[in-house]
């Protein structure tokens, strides 16, 4: 076959660096704080396989046959009521659509908004999962800062200012990749400038619900209503596995959403959706998510903890309040890929921090991940990177 | 929000036709040959509850936790066996990645090979599904004819020779809308035109083991290696609730539908993937499909039979040896739109068959489809039909 034939799109595209690096670490004698899975010990397989038992028996031939593109209705209004519960946001179930996991709600995005050479603002460092998303629809990446606080504000003004911007992505909660979570204020801000410019918010919340710390915010989705796209998530409160997320959106994007999921895979997992709703339905979630919660606590603290006694006093980290994952900044001299070559010899990984920066940088910085790993693992790992650290780079 | 923000391609792209067509024939008075489901009576209900329950009782931490992008390899080296066994096809399961159904296919399809002016030819009347899909990347449609035994090779040549083609979408086998499969010799010729000018050939396949009359052919895949994409689906013969389906391809195209199936949803249902892998292992599926094609070919078989018997001689019809449909020619002066708006007043549905058609045309064709019907309903939505078309175009 001739090459050529392939899109244009293709010749940027490159396999996911993460996806390379979890191959590496697939190794059972590597400490990986690499990935950036849940924790299976907190999935409810016991209630999953009630929930699947009960709707199989009870309605068998509906679960398994072809069903609506929006998906399952009583589970989008169990959202659309968690939002009101949890926000206090008004939200009409048809402003709600189940994609496969949230991942599938930035492809959907990116073949609704984008056009070839379309501006998109990325956080940097950022998720990588997103900027894969949108550069098959080869758009030009602009990245605004991360600060302690979340995006740095007065750049992200200067940028939508100088340049004409579509949409902006965010993870304002317990970021991925560096656990930085936004203030209220900053939050406010953000949806003043969107507002302002007619540009379309991202606004991606997979990890809101995993807070152990602190109190909870407001969403930007409550200061900015007209051009806000809510994604959500059942992977780190359910379960992965089911791949089941949604998207929040006004009726008007909402309708070319629709449009777009239907050419992408018709509608999402029945089954699955019918299993989520009837363990929602049966089962206390918020007691369910305070195990998860107290247990991956348990594992930042012990994180932070472990990196404070070990590390040299210069390196530099987050404390993060929720969510999955801690960020390191290493003084600039030293690359985070070459410490990650040292680190897999010794058997303990990491993702190095430069694929998070869509237009280059952090190569000092590097992601760890705690909710999957257990307590024995977090302190060994953590002692075996700080003798590497010392050993290498004196 | 600012309607210009919406990207060029969804200016073209329009809410299913059939989607529509649905939802006026959701009304349980109305008997409707519209839709394409498959029976639910034949759904392995309690089969797919044990597996279920098995494979969550035996492994629920791994079959709820993020998984490949490729798939569950022993579902892959499933698939690849069978089509040893039923295609004398050796297949890598590498070859092989597991698909959100097999539309999810046609998306990846269109994301890795075109860009906007492409060229595409549909079969004429083509499958709606791959138009909708293929529409997302603006590519410019050729249609060639469908003739009794397959499409129309002459014109099939002549485009590709006056055209810069890139990708060629067929459905050979009790093709949908059409019923019709494609000669032995037709599937040789298609294959020798498409590699002599190399042009890529999207085999969609989801009917081929619904066959109730006459002898299995080849597949075009057994006389064409280099450019072939061979879609398949688990919709028809377990059930399309699981929602999934494969794309087998060459290695080559595999490693770029790989990364465009990452980046639109990291990967398929992977509880869905474990329990038809279960369901498959712990019972005999030809066994099953055998009920499904019996209860098929008794549907088809009453349908044909009534129209004979009822529907005006001039009217041409497909005698499909499988599949779900079958497909009407009504006298050139008759609109199936306009015969369409009768029949619902009389509460009966099928589909018109413009839609089909990319390039227009068609106006006095309609699909119906015979396997989600009991036999009452055939035999009277059949005759309710003869009396409209009696009726209103005598």
């Amino acid at each position: 076959m001739n090459n050529n034939l392939f899109a244009d799109r293709m010749s940027i595209a490159h396999k996911s660096f993460i996806r390379e690096i979890l191959k590496v670490t697939e190794d059972s004698n590597i400490i990986s704080f690499a990935g950036g899975l849940p924790n299976p010990a907190f999935f409810p397989v016991k209630e999953i396989a009630e929930a699947a038992a009960k709707i199989l028996e009870t309605d068998g031939g509906n679960v398994l046959q072809y069903s609506s593109t929006e998906g399952y209705l009583p589970l989008r209004k169990y959202i659309a009521e968690r939002y009101f519960l949890k926000n206090g946001l008004k939200i009409d179930p048809d402003q709600i659509l189940i994609t496969n996991g949230s991942q599938q709600g930035l492809d959907l995005i990116g073949k609704v908004f984008l056009n070839k050479g379309d501006r998109v603002i990325m956080e940097s460092p950022g998720y990588l999962g997103a900027i894969q998303a949108f550069s098959m629809y080869e758009p030009i990446f602009e990245s605004v800062s991360m600060l302690d606080d979340g995006i740095d504000i007065d750049m992200l003004e200067k940028t939508v200012r100088d340049k004409r911007i579509k949409l902006v992505y965010t993870v304002p909660t317990f970021q991925n990749p560096s656990g930085i979570t936004y203030s209220t204020k900053k939050r406010k801000d953000v949806a003043n400038i969107l507002e302002k410019h007619d540009i379309i918010l991202i606004e991606d919340n997979p990890y809101y619900e995993l807070r152990f710390a602190g109190e909870d915010l407001p969403l930007i989705r409550n200061f900015l209503e007209d051009n806000s796209i809510l994604l959500g998530s059942f992977s780190k409160t359910i379960s992965p596995g089911l791949r089941l997320g949604w998207i929040c959106t006004t009726n008007e994007i909402m309708e070319k959403i629709i449009i777009a999921k239907q050419a992408s895979d018709l509608h999402s997992n029945y089954l699955a959706q019918r299993i989520a709703y009837q363990y929602l339905i049966d089962n206390d979630i918020d007691e369910h998510i305070v195990k998860i919660r107290d247990a991956y606590k348990i594992r930042r603290d012990l994180m932070v903890s472990m990196i404070s006694e070990h590390f040299p006093e210069e390196i530099e980290f987050t404390k993060p309040e929720g969510g999955m994952f801690l960020w390191i900044t290493l003084p600039e001299k030293i690359s985070s890929l070459d410490l990650f070559e040292y680190a897999i010899k010794e058997n303990v990984a990491f993702v190095p921090g430069n694929p998070f920066y869509v237009n280059g940088g952090g190569n000092n910085t590097l992601r760890l991940n705690f909710s999957n790993s257990d307590e024995e693992q977090i302190e060994i790992g953590i002692k075996r990177l700080a003798n590497i650290i010392t050993k290498y780079f004196p």
